[in-house]
């Protein structure tokens, strides 16, 4: 079972306790408290638990870790040279409350803490070299940072599906990726099998974030039609179209739970679970 | 020997070969050519040398993981939302040329990218978590990010000299005392001598760069008068008068010398000749 408050100590714990800068500490934990659902951690633990894992305050760390880069990103993302979003979830972004300077360097503290906090977690070292270079991978200029410089290069430009693909597999695919593959070398189980899910589950989760911005839209009239059609983004929508963007993201979940029922020594019940919450 | 060539190669090779987003290697290049003096990797490399060590690829990439990190941070303090530089080093800031967004993302990338290179640079794995840990401590929460925060907080305040030096400690410190601790980690030496060593030598650079600012000031009446002056920067002849900073930065250095010629197995004269240019 997933403790879930022990994820949220894992979370929150480094800021409240380790670090003494009061000012940053404030800043980092408002972001990390801010409503995420935890989706990247929790999919790296029910994954761990899948194996028959007993979870462990190590295995919470990464957790942790894995959500700090997310969030990070997240706080970067909002500033005004970027998205320049005022609210995230229903809440002030950071720079908001805490001012630009603090944001970025806030967001900066959540790339540079998670490797310390990965390399102090008490793993084989091997595993924590591992885990060490798949995260950097995953996060900077060979994952999540070179996907957003496509994106931001590709607004406004017409794109084929292939590229937008590509675009989204580093953006936002390889930050989910990387539970799926960091619970293989822990488990030390079919990692190569595991990235593939995880892939495809990024590109589900992507595919399900673009519908949602149009049906919002479709569904309640007089709201603010979807962010992306006002930035002209590239999306799964506006290159398939609704139907066809609904079936993609079906046909790949589906990828996904047969990806996850064919592992050896597996029970995917929670992971699954997980899944099916991004049917629509 | 130090192959300055090779150096140049690992901090920029990366970027030149392995990240493919022409947009974000072009902007992260051009950060990293703009006239660094590379104190930091080279420190760290003239250090191993000096314990007899033969410097092979593998020590160069370490060095220009340092590089990327302090580049980064100098990227992320010129924004306007920061320091609002539009020029270092007599070149036009990185935002200056490809905007605040491609600017900020640059940064991540280089706090993001030193993991990977350490964690793929064939050290055994021991000695790379060793690494990770010191340089995510020096950089993030516990380091460089945490005195960036303090720094940002106590401009134009009133603060004691042991405010001041721990600021110091943690914003530039960090990041200069780390070479010395990498260097002994890697060439299994006095690891804790060595960190002292760069502590002091990290006190002397700030109290140097204090000075600097001062007396460019003086020294040529008619030119703007240093920002700190201008920013009300809390600064060591601020607070100790130029002639007690001389002195203090004298004493810093001489006890940087006698700390090298003190290290067993250690031939100390090209670290030397690098903390003999610091002097004024």
């Amino acid at each position: 079972m997933i403790e879930y408050e022990k994820l949220e100590d894992s979370i929150v714990g480094f800021y409240k306790n380790e670090v003494t800068v009061k000012h940053l500490a404030e800043s980092v934990e408002y972001s990390l408290k801010a409503g995420g659902k935890r989706i990247r951690p929790i999919l790296f633990l029910a994954i761990l638990e899948g194996f028959g894992l007993e979870l462990k305050l190590a295995h919470y760390n990464v957790a942790a870790a894995i959500e700090w880069i997310h969030t990070g990103s997240l706080i970067h993302d909002d500033l005004p040279a970027m998205d320049n979003d005022d609210y995230r979830r229903g809440k002030l972004t950071n720079h908001k409350v805490y001012g630009e300077a603090l944001a970025v360097l806030s967001g900066d503290a959540l790339f540079l803490d998670p490797y310390y906090f990965i390399a102090t977690s008490g793993f084989p070292s091997v595993m924590i070299v591992n885990l060490i270079r798949e995260l950097s991978a995953s996060s900077g200029s060979l994952g999540m940072v070179a996907g957003q410089v496509i994106d931001m290069d590709s607004e406004g430009k017409k794109v084929p599906l292939d590229f937008l693909k590509k675009l989204h597999q580093l953006k936002t695919g390889r930050m989910l990726t990387f539970p799926f593959v960091a619970a293989g070398i822990i488990a030390g189980k079919e990692v190569d099998k595991l990235r593939k899910i995880g892939v495809t589950l990024g590109l589900a989760f992507q595919i399900r974030d673009d519908i949602l911005d149009v049906t919002a839209d479709f569904e309640s009239i007089g709201k603010t039609p979807g962010k992306d059609i006002l930035e002209e983004k590239l999306t799964y929508v506006s290159l398939l179209g609704l139907e066809e963007a609904r079936q993609e993201l079906q046909k790949n979940l589906e990828e996904v739970k047969v990806g996850l029922s064919s592992l050896k020594s597996f029970n995917p019940t929670e992971v699954l679970k997980i899944v099916e919450q991004l049917e629509l």
